[in-house]
């Protein structure tokens, strides 16, 4: 026999965490090592994950650690960076000393899944959240959260209504899902809030299609349709997202809808890492021969999951859930074994054994071999098959006890802000629309980025326009430097991209940055001269 | 009877949710609308925070909603930032819009606590943790995680030796737990860790004291020092830590210990918005008299909790405890009826019952109306009291399932690391530590605030001095803007200070702010420009 072989699984999904518990239990440990490199120490069960937003599972209870579900494979947790397919190694990112690590292997599993990718449409980047990770998860309570202690105390009514308006994108089974949580979750957080009773939230599912769940049949997708607009959800059909702004999500259509809540479920793309690779793609995909072999790599390389352009036997592209992936990893694993040990490989040969679509609120949909079940007998098969399809013992115990309680007692709205959000963010700003009103707290320093925006003074009942900003222009300076709320109004003039600066990021730039600190006086003492002009201006008008 | 009066209260700790409650059970709703500020929307169960880290209590299951625990009162979830004593309101910090929020009051509370303050100590600020809020406690867990994660990795000892030593600062009832807690969840998840399991771990106590707890009785104190040296624990008595930069702790005794984990419990002090107070303070904290009404403000102003000096009725200062800060709560609230009621005050008269501190790992001390017990008994005790003293139903409930669970599942040790790290950060380096090596990957950019560092070439088995840089100059702009490894090594020459850029930050400093990015690209050239000429001489040596 040869030397031990080196195993290099990357992701910590379904696809890479099952293909590592195979091989761990086909191969003996003197006939290969394994490692795994994932960027966090944890492999999220997915499928519930829209349970975290109203709490129905506890933030950790839907995690497992790779270590545990994978004991005999190394872990590597850090970020794939680079994949070096002809020299055998990847290159992962530092961790504390930013020390450049290079990991070789004899065989290579690629299951990185896909990315949110919001490139190209305006606005989405900063106003679009995703929903695929449990960071995003909990990032999305927390806002639900605050959106609600902020409508409490919110006098306008017209911001009320738009703090409590709430837009998710895309009618597949994911996108459902978040929807028919989301609502659940506002409507009972709601009743802890006495101002918010008496208001109506308002729900908009946006889906392409002419139907919402693509994936199952027409009659189960009417009946799932029927089941949440009977709840109050607004579904646009034949309608999709095209811009985002602070304020409002905008259609194809030329709907717009005044929201502070806009969540994503539809674009999706390879890692940065593999969109350089230099191999063959099939619908933006790695694409894989019928035992899953990179094309080119053939007997090196093999890729599943969400990343890789798979068919099933009868041709049709398998979808990205969790029961094919694991039968993909299975495939993986033991054709990694059938290489070592010289043996022919075999092509995956899974067809899928039904689709399961959680509707919120004890409901579900259903298509098990053949047969087609909704609302509660749905619900509860969805949740038992979920529940024993959990690997781990520890976690299915955590989940079961997770939902007993909450019939006990209902979800509660803590929210978990844990960092405060700092450093350099974006926002995006239609035209007409305001950045900030004179009297406002100073908080922000605004660079822009692109597009123009108007200074108006308002002073004695007159709104006065001071001046016009472009590109490299900054604003709200004032307030930070001096301390005061904002002296002017900022209303973008065209479509505008601006670059915020905390006060406290400003700050330490400010002191310890001297061409940054120096530009910024400038600044401010000119602003200071030209408003004193323009006030003696409008003071003689 | 007047018109019906604003109670406001500053603050969602023990002092002033037990305040809102007790003002709630005793006084009509038609007497006085109850309003409450505070940053979070939930009330953090204070004495059990040291089990978030090892797991033992779910992370939100030691946090109950503010709004569930006084449902009369208006929570306002913003940060106080100004305190108008004189025309009785109070402005908070601005949320999704930056709009002021002045909230005017008729009575008003203060229990907005303490804060960790590490000014004047170097290094303090950027590498010491504090243990306060349950993202304190969260961030240290996802911490501890990673330095395992880390270690299990690095190759060199003395870095993995580093990584797994870990100090805390500090041997009152907080610092006690945290080690305890702390060494518990290290020396369990250690056991999932192939290559740690053979590993020693290191915990250092430090404290000022000649014997940890001085809350407690000296036989009770030296039975818990005996404990944690049992448990492997290094003690350190009549010391303090003076210094810490990214590697190490600097005690004041001249020791040094290399470790990536540093927690503090010790330095307090009141927030910046109580300092500027124009009232009188007394050991740094807002001076009340007997019936806790803040001196010069009476009948209008109380303060209690942490952030106010009060003494019992035999002289002695209160402790920063709940059971003291409950009982405080109760004499404001009656207090404040009597005021509106017109009705004489009472002095607050409450002794204090006893004293509990978990050691971890089923052992506890406890002096209760006289009685010292110790070890298990204790311990039973300790959660006993505890869990009781919970105030909701659904939290009690959760934590005695959490309790329950750990006996029939090891607690996990699933990182939460929710929002990659980013914005601008600060290190401290001293004399002769390594910013960086050459070779290393480049993930920030370095500017120098104070003091001075050497850079560093090696080139064919030799080192060379290339420079020295001084305040405001920058380093580490090479690696990211061309995108390759370090191509020195920084030392620092003396003790330095430097602001961190992160590499996307700095991107997008680069790319929008024009004098930013012209001051690097310049600096770049010139650089480049040196090296190549310090390689030549180099080359020619």
């Amino acid at each position: 026999m040869a030397t031990k072989k080196r195993i290099l699984v990357l992701g910590g999904g379904f696809g890479g965490v099952y293909a590592a518990r195979e091989l761990e239990r086909i191969l003996r440990p003197s006939e290969a090592s394994i490692s795994l490199i994932n960027q966090e120490n944890y492999w999220v069960y997915q499928p519930l994950l829209p349970e975290v937003i109203s709490g129905l599972i506890g933030l950790t209870d839907v995690v497992s650690p790779i270590r545990q579900l994978c004991p005999r494979t190394e872990l590597v947790m850090r970020e794939v960076e680079k994949i070096n397919l002809e020299q055998k190694f990847v290159t992962v990112s530092p961790g504390f000393r930013a020390r450049q690590l290079e990991i070789p292997f004899d065989y290579l599993v690629i299951a990185l899944g896909s990315i949110s990718n919001f490139c190209g449409t305006p606005g989405m980047v900063e106003h679009v959240r995703s929903f695929r990770t449990v960071a995003d998860a909990i990032s999305l309570r927390n806002h639900l959260i605050h959106v609600l202690e902020e409508a409490e105390i919110e006098p306008d009514r017209d911001q009320r209504r738009k703090l409590l308006t709430f837009v998710v994108a895309g009618g597949g089974f994911s996108g459902v899902e978040v929807v028919a949580e989301l609502s659940d979750f506002i409507n009972k957080a709601k009743g802890n809030f006495p101002r918010l009773r008496a208001e109506e939230a308002r729900f908009v599912l946006v889906h392409a299609g002419d139907r919402i769940l693509p994936e199952m049949s027409e009659k189960i997708a009417l009946f799932a349709q029927k089941l949440l607009a009977k709840r109050g959800i607004e579904i646009r059909l034949k309608d999709r997202l095209v811009g985002a702004t602070s304020e409002k999500a905008q259609f194809k259509s030329g709907i717009e809808v005044p929201s502070k809540t806009i969540v994503s479920s539809v674009p999706s793309s390879i890692p940065p890492a593999l969109h350089v690779l230099p191999c063959a793609k099939e619908n933006s995909r790695l694409k894989v021969n019928a035992n899953l072999e990179l094309a080119g790599y053939e007997g090196v390389v093999w890729a599943l999951g969400d990343c890789a352009s798979i068919k099933t036997l009868s041709g049709k592209p398998t979808p990205p859930t969790a029961q094919h992936a694991t039968r993909e990893a299975t495939t993986v694993a033991r054709n990694i074994a059938a290489a070592i040990r010289n043996q022919p490989a075999s092509p995956f040969t899974f067809e899928g054994l039904g689709k399961l679509g959680s509707l919120g609120h004890y409901s579900a949909v259903a298509e098990i071999l053949g047969v087609r079940i909704s609302g509660f007998p749905a619900w509860l098969l969805w949740r038992a098959i979920y529940l024993v399809k959990v690997p781990s013992l520890r976690q299915r115990a955590r989940i079961a006890l997770d939902w007993f309680f909450v019939l006990l007692f209902p979800p509660d709205f803590v929210q978990m802000r844990l960092i405060k959000e700092r450093g350099i963010a974006r926002q995006h700003f239609e035209p007409g629309e305001v950045v900030f009103l004179q009297g406002d707290l100073g908080d922000n320093v605004y660079v822009i980025e692109s597009g123009e925006c108007d200074v108006l003074r308002d002073a004695d009942g007159k709104q006065t326009h001071i001046a016009t900003l472009g590109p490299g222009d900054f604003f709200g300076e004032m307030a930070l430097i001096n301390d005061v709320s904002r002296n002017a109004t900022i209303r973008a003039r065209t479509t505008m991209n601006v670059l915020l600066v905390s006060k406290s990021d400003f700050d330490t730039l400010k002191c310890c940055v001297p061409a940054f600190g120096d530009a910024f006086r400038k600044l401010a003492k000119d602003r200071s001269e030209a408003n004193q002009k323009a006030g003696n201006t409008a003071a003689a008008n």
